[in-house]
């Protein structure tokens, strides 16, 4: 057993606080990871404040992970000691199901066993990134390409493959017009990502506060869904609107944007129910999708592609003391475009 | 001017009654076509009864007409006089839009013209199949294959379209999985439809009633949506499912019915918006979409391919005189499965 450094949240509303978990013993397929970077999801704070139930405490979250391999067991192939690796949303998977076999592990018939806050198959609660290191499947871990910067690559690990497995599922490429709702986490991943795939992309936020970062991100155009004009001017223009953003919106609205054929996917979801007009989805033989992160194989498709192009996300670099005070940044929107923890200040 | 008899709606709230309507002379383009028989959908009774709104009386609805060719106009190229033929739920559309150019009026962006009920572009309302005439321009009278029975051939316009489109836009064929939500006049060719294109088909009924019908008519197995049982036992089974029914229905238990990937699609609308949980759709990457009737090559591609393979509508045929009994029956779901009008039997 392996004493590790963390953050974590000792219950649903008290700040994290510095404790220290115990990782397995590395097994034969097993692959230690010293982590040096953890990007701060809103899946996190979610979690960790109880909003999405069945937590247990202590609880360190985080599934953006990117460092280097410290140990390998002794049936490893895919990794050596020394490799640049990260760890994103799921760290193991029934393997069996007709999901699994078709490698969406994240669709897994008996659930894909999440990075932090599950039941691992070894029978522990997993603990996430904001810890100094981990002990991971070889089979979840994903080979971060030289040519990513590591603290640019973590949240590639939740947002990037979250924003990029929709784009290639709904064929994004040259000449689809794209619609990114929201300029987070994850609509910013967005942009860059549909750009790099040669759409024409459009950002609808709710302000024009962020429209020049838009546009150097890759976004051709930029409009405020404050603004009524926006939906009148757009009507039937995309072939995807891209829905970021967790928050109820009016799903109607949006779905009168797309074109015949088009889709409206929700990569986050509201707890609520949206209401859906029917003849809206009849009228142009419009969709109403979602979406939920991607497979390992297209992860690291996904990190390939980016490593290639020289996409990273836009980060803001934090010790781990400045937590709590990012989490409450995140629920203000006050971040360009995401925090990700510095782990190697995570006290020792 | 020819003088056509008919049955129509004088008002919202009365019986049909016949009457006689002006069909507009044969122009250049135009093709007058005697109506042997017209399918009665559960859209004429909407209509008439005002419930979609905006409606001129007196109206004389229907459009799934079936009939022979006895004038064409001098510029006429795809009909001749004694041809079988058909005209669906469009007359007209813009012809110069996105959609229209790539074969898709019923997306028409000026809005379609309706066989009934809608401003023809000579600025007159548009009368339905319930008459003993039509006048349609060419573009939109489809050819009837021998092969099929006209008075079968009839519910292909409307009932066939609209069942058959979806079904090849969602990819249905060998090793598919597809549901068909309802067996009434839309339901029953699904089920023809989707069989004769290779897929395993399941009928969700309500109950057991027409089982024995459904099993005969192409289904490899047949559901009581009235039992809890089913959407726990086809739960993810299906690569789609095809809602037929237009009640408003529990979308999400029908969701989670759904392989990952797969789509629920909508073939009629209720009026009120439908609760969608989002979660739902996230979780197995599924679409809740919807789908009107199909453009004009693709309805001639649909009647081209149940001529080949034998099929037509299950059809009551009825005189004129029994309309207003027939619509009682068809709000009481009791019709085999699509009432269909003789149209000699319009008062002469």
């Amino acid at each position: 057993m392996l004493t590790v450094n963390a953050y974590a949240a000792p219950s649903a509303t008290e700040p994290l606080v510095p404790t220290t978990f115990e990782r397995r013993d590395v097994g034969p397929r097993d692959v230690l990871i010293d982590i040096k970077y953890c990007g701060i999801c809103h899946s996190d704070i979610h979690t960790v404040r109880g909003e999405w139930g069945g937590i247990e405490y202590p609880l360190a979250p985080g599934h953006e992970i990117a460092g280097i391999v410290t140990e390998v067991g002794s049936e490893v192939t895919r990794h050596a000691v020394g490799d640049r690796v990260g760890v994103g949303c799921m760290v193991n998977s029934c393997r069996e199901c007709v999901n699994c076999l078709k490698g969406e592990e994240q669709y897994c018939v008996q659930g894909n066993i999440g990075t932090y806050n599950a039941t691992d198959r070894d029978g522990t609660t997993t603990q996430g990134g904001y810890t100094s290191a981990v002990v991971v499947d070889e089979d979840f871990v994903l080979r971060i390409p030289e040519g990513v910067d590591l603290a640019a690559a973590a949240p590639l690990l939740c947002a990037g493959i979250t924003t990029y497995s929709p784009l290639r599922h709904w064929g994004v490429g040259e000449g689809k017009k794209v619609a990114v709702v929201g300029l987070g986490g994850l609509g910013h991943m967005g942009v860059k990502l549909a750009h790099a795939m040669g759409a024409e992309v459009t950002v609808l936020s709710q302000s024009l506060k962020k429209q020049e970062d838009g546009l150097r991100l890759g976004a051709d155009h930029y409009y405020a869904t404050s603004d009524p004009e926006t939906f009148k001017e757009l009507a039937g223009r995309f072939d995807l609107v891209l829905n970021t953003v967790s928050a109820k919106i009016d799903v109607n609205a949006y779905l009168k944007l797309l074109a015949v054929g088009g889709a409206l996917v929700n990569v986050g979801a509201p707890p609520e129910p949206l209401e859906v007009n029917v003849f809206t989805l009849l009228n142009n033989r419009s969709s109403f999708a979602g979406s939920m992160i991607g497979g390992i194989a297209e992860t690291q498709e996904m990190l390939d592609f980016c490593a290639e192009r020289g996409i990273g996300a836009e980060v803001e670099v934090i010790p781990a003391s400045k937590i709590n005070e990012a989490y409450e940044r995140v629920m203000n929107s006050d971040v360009r475009y995401r925090f990700v923890i510095d782990n190697s200040t995570l006290a020792g």
